[in-house]
């Protein structure tokens, strides 16, 4: 029952100076509200919607934005990873791994990301029941690694849209790991003739109070300095500048539940 | 931003004594903490799972429980209605009409409850988008009548299950109205083969403090004094005794969300 | 394994000219193709999105329209009811009852159909699952009528979309009653902002021999001479005029299905 | 309008001697009906429920295996593959590389057998709108290949089942390349408690009629000689000997559907 953590940054990391911008600004916002802070960047978007659309800087150059982030800020830094031979380089940098909601179930890279001896962050597949995460969660045990957290980051309903099922929150919770809830890809609206998904950022706000009055441990988002001009899932990004006060009243229901 | 209400009581109606004995204790319990109550209860559940299940004390005898709640508790009382010629009798007794969810597309229903001139609670179908709520608003409020209460209570999921989509009440109060979440029906497991719905009661309490997170105008629970021998909806009703518990952290959620 | 019947007629009855046009262009159509034909139309949409929506003609003058067709042509008629007295004159006249999706498990409304003694056809509603509509047969069966139908129309898929789980018409079939599958209904796209429900015509014809080749009792289509320009359900209803081409692929799967 | 496709084979392959006589059999039964057959068979179930599930002979000796049957029986080979790495080895051998569903989004993945200069067939995920397919569709083919097939497995409809929405066929073909139904896994009952995957096997007849009747391309059967003992996607996987009795009626509807 410890405070919730926050896990934020750019959706895609795109140059050292705006991955640092947005980590000091990250930093200043999280020590003033005393929430502990895990930098995320992800240096490859491997599954957007278009062959055309952006995808990021590469596991190399990710890599070192990241390093640089962790070494000035002296931030723990988290990345997703797509392939097993990714792990290699990843493991070197990445204070937390994690694993992609579609590859949720692929073995060989639960494993290897389990043998790593890193904080492991598995999203709960869009396809997924809750409770058979208790297999995923088996899957990086066996590599004798316990550091796992389970993310919530929505369910398929329909086509071209999302659903929270709260209740999975506490499902997860029951297999004995810190579950985090993704507020910011909940919102998303996946896919879309158009060539790039939708989001309702505007909901960002009430499902991450949802979430954390069921009582979580961390919560995860994905911002920018501009979502609007961000070159990977601005619709369902925040506005830097509004976290403090979206922040202010998650610490207090946080602590309040933790009292339960 | 008015603190949020609770509409609570048995799902079925059994007698007059229990009635009275359930009031007594729910208006003990909401007096304490401060929570405004309406005393709800059903004379007849139309729509069981199985023909054999039991109804209910019927229309004449329910709302001459109803009458006596109110006039001794001096409580408001709320039930549903299932056909246009109820509404005659219903309107005598009830403060608030209560539409049940498969029956919210129903447009005689819908006109002849807002020409009542009472409250109207329309709960969302199970099938039915919460945008399209301002559908059965207009339907309400062509009649005049702009007291209406739009109530979530879970959108079908696949088979024998249900999801709060938590954004439904968010997107229901844009529409203008009071806003309530029926928490013990949102965890109902509907159907199954062993012909009468199954529950999770478990949850109620989470669910209940993430939709008051969202900001809503009141609770809809189901109260048993044993709900484990209920003859109705037992599995996903609460104990009136756990009440209180369940009750004072959703008023600091409450009042701290409505702070904002 | 007798061959499968055909329901069809408009959505909403509009006057006895133009019903009887179409009846008699249908019994034409079938007859020439040998396939028994039901005439359907609805004296009353009781559950149109928007309250200004044209309902019908009523019950009385509705009823005098399909008397009418009954008489001229020899058809059996069907239509659908919505409230317990209206069963007092609509078994007067129909030959089939039908009771609407959203009412499937409304007991009186069961029960007193039950008792007509004339065939009972459900739709099931768009959040049942197939295996639970033996508990609505169990409510007709328990009035001594066995005359039974059960109709598949789709299944809530997320919001503003319905999906057709041909499983359903498997499952459904196993409960020893015959089966129906409502084509028009399942293409269509319920509620959205803008007051009626769409539909996707284009896909009646394939859906309907997906549902035949599984081998089911009879077909259900709203047909109008002019869709476009009908006053309920024209977006998923056909043209009258294509019949004999959807008809014609539907009759040889039907006949080698049951051959199996 | 060319006749319908039939792609079979284990699951997973076990060892030399079984995909063989798998092979045979299903070429002699092809053979007398006329179907094309391609034979598939996996090497390595990358993402199965639990981590001590059989996962198959792995990269290496899974191609021999495939090697061996497509030279003995000079059958066209399908195979799935889970890595960029794995397409260097699986292109010498497969004349059909498969996408698995979790991966039809993985943009190197699909460049990558896109300039294998082989039929490329993506399994739509379970959580992807068919006319996002279109996207997928643009990945594959910005490397100059357009030898593509898109197969439907079934949509996620809330938790541990899914649903065929027959109208995905209809969609996907608009898009101007070959479809494919896979049955077996469309009735899968994904993950589950016990920690291996349930499945509906008696409808795989029914569906595969269904989506034959609409029109498609070619069908995809998972078959064992025993399903009852096989080592991956038993319940849902058909027996070798019923294939004959299966495919018969759908030869028919085949011909009879190319011919509207």
């Amino acid at each position: 029952n410890r405070p919730m953590v926050l896990i934020a940054g750019p959706c895609v990391l795109e140059d050292l100076d705006t991955a640092c911008r947005i980590a000091e600004t990250l930093q200043e916002q999280c020590g003033r509200l005393g929430i502990p802070l895990i930098f995320k960047g992800s240096y490859d978007k491997a599954n957007r919607t278009s062959v055309n659309a952006y995808r990021g800087p590469g596991l190399e150059e990710g890599l070192r934005i990241l390093a640089q982030v962790k070494e000035r800020f002296g931030l723990p830094v988290l990345s997703d990873v797509h392939e097993v031979s990714q792990i290699d380089s990843a493991e070197q940098v990445l204070d937390v791994i994690q694993i992609p909601a579609f590859l949720c179930r692929q073995t060989d890279l639960l494993v290897r990301a389990g043998r790593s001896g890193k904080v492991v962050n598995v999203k709960k597949g869009q396809f997924q029941a809750p409770w058979d995460m208790k297999h995923v969660v088996g899957k990086l045990a066996s590599t004798g690694n316990e550091q796992i957290v389970l993310t919530e980051r929505g369910a398929s309903f329909g086509y071209n849209n999302l659903v929270v099922d709260m209740r999975s929150l506490l499902i997860m919770r029951q297999l004995g790991y810190p579950v985090v809830f993704d507020a910011t890809h909940a919102v998303q609206l996946p896919g879309g003739n158009d060539g790039s998904s939708g989001g309702q950022r505007d909901y960002v706000g009430a499902l991450s109070r949802a979430a954390v009055a069921t009582g979580i441990d961390g919560l995860f988002w994905e911002v920018y300095e501009d979502p609007d001009c961000a070159r990977c899932d601005g619709p369902n990004s925040l506005y830097l500048r509004d976290l403090p006060r979206l922040l202010a009243p998650l610490l207090e229901i946080d602590a309040l539940v933790k009292r339960l």
